[in-house]
């Protein structure tokens, strides 16, 4: 609905299968713009664990949300299943930002996204809580998202 | 942790499998108690809207829970996918007893579940809220899951 | 919608109230039978806090959910706010049984339950999540929650 | 953690104060990034329902979300309460932009938001999905928040 252009899936090189589910869906029948944020924060974490070696329980390293935002193109609804596709658009010396598109699942190439969002994370000490420069191989594993 | 047994990934014959979310962790580390109702809840949805023919959005007959029970043996945890294992174990006249069996994906058959839970739906008009009756293809459908 | 009766607001000393959200209600318009439980465990959670000394962040001894179950007698939804309504039912060497009942705030005495739940806490180490018993004064601040 | 400047409390003169929940800390101990969105959206639809008159139910008209976005300035926990502070910024022939900035309550005229976000709704057809004009009430509730 907004007026800015949904993002193509072609844009996108890595992507995350989630699963709708009922809560999600609100009075309207769609899903609540506030689960937008958490399907994007679970893709964006499973890429951190999985590929960037964050250990979420005990790492001496964890990385935290200092901005967020999204446009709603298009309605998604329970029971869809929704790829959230991501890319990296900067990597600074503490934080990177990331953009996601969703769609409907399971997508085409010239699909467009039914919502479009950023985040822009700060890696931080996990006690003091303060940023700290990437090393090396997370920064690799987010050069390599760039796109 | 409970003493009760839990069940057996054999013991069913129907599962849906989900993501876990961000989100699910609490801040011991695991999916919170609440969040296994959430799944459940979407599995079942699930079935009713694929398999029983219910309109959520306009069906003049929705499932309404009365009851909801969950006994947690085993942590599970975000990024875990969840395998959501449901069997009918009781239909009455207007309403419908389901036992889920909740297990880390992929699950082998002599796996054991990490939560046990029940679901009491009741069938009711959209617009009153009253009990209505099994129609046969919905109750059929059902039949199909008693195990 | 249950057959058990609901129980009386007059039957519980303590409740905490806590207000609606927007994503409580589901397409059905009322209260989403998950998020009853997520109301409940931030009840007991802030008793826990507040009165029974357990440091949700850093204290050796956490209190982790074995079991829990909800009957629901009435719908409740967004905007309400809710009491939750908090009694303990029995205290083991390790273990705690809650009650609660949920109510439209402000309750009168006599105000019957919207749902009926009982949540089973067991105290763990935080490390070796195994059971330790409770600790003086967390058995005298339960204690003091029996009716 | 943003490097914009956080808004001062005194800059609102709407808030609604709404309890965090358990399930709100995530893993790193704080109230997660999504959740955010799910307590402002509760605060803008309170206000839509008791001084802008949507029904949500079953009104003609309803407010759905085209854009949304967050700068968080510092943590927020469970089990905190939280003003959510409201100010319209512009009122557009079918559209509105919200401002929000979330306070530890309760708040002093100057203390700082630990987050300021931005909401736009678009007045929809509860059918159709299309955009239609405010109506006079609809617009004077809204006019009276512009600051």
């Amino acid at each position: 609905m907004s007026r800015d252009q949904p993002s193509l899936r072609s844009r996108y090189s890595t992507a995350y299968t989630l699963a709708t589910r009922w809560a999600d869906n609100d009075v309207y029948g769609h899903i609540n713009n506030a689960a937008y944020y958490g399907l994007i924060d679970s893709a964006v974490n499973r890429f951190m664990i999985a590929r960037a070696g964050i250990d979420i329980h005990a790492g001496p390293l964890i990385a935290l949300v200092v901005e967020t935002g999204c446009r709603y193109h298009s309605a998604l609804e329970f029971p869809q299943e929704i790829e959230v596709a991501l890319r990296v658009t900067r990597i600074g010396r503490t934080s990177v930002t990331w953009n996601a598109g969703l769609f409907t699942a399971p997508a085409a190439p010239d699909d467009t996204a039914a919502a479009d969002a950023h985040f822009i994370h700060v890696l931080v000490d996990r006690n003091t809580r303060r940023p700290e420069p990437w090393p090396d191989p997370m920064r690799d594993a987010l050069t390599e998202m760039i796109g």
